[in-house]
């Protein structure tokens, strides 16, 4: 998986599980939207300033970001 | 503690016990030697491209990069 979406698909997750748009986050973190988007979007390579802003605003530790996700089991 | 602070921190650490050298990893991971010295003096903040690739050469997970240092207890 291409670290790009790695990100993406974990700052979807935490950003969901804090129940927060991209909007607000946006806005807490001091970044543009449109960018916070790209990010989401897995289109931009983020940088570790932006990296430490979003992780500072969903309260989570950076290399959250980096958790492969976890193999779902087919249910039988 | 800055995040590039840790991320250089944990790259040196990964590097050395790797026993490579800044030149052998710039090298491998296609990127200047220069930058792989400014990023390990955490004096840049270094993108999830550079990221990538130097968690490629290294052959560890790029969440390596951000863990955070283990606290040494005082021996008594």
């Amino acid at each position: 998986m291409d670290l790009r979406q790695l990100f993406a698909t974990n700052l979807r997750r935490v950003r969901h599980s804090r129940r927060i748009s991209q909007e607000q986050l946006a806005h807490d973190a001091g970044i543009d939207r449109a960018y916070v988007s790209r990010v989401e979007r897995a289109t931009t390579y983020v940088g570790l300033e932006i990296i430490g802003k979003l992780a500072a605003v969903l309260d989570v530790e950076p290399a959250e970001f980096f958790q492969k996700p976890v193999k779902r089991t087919a249910k039988r």
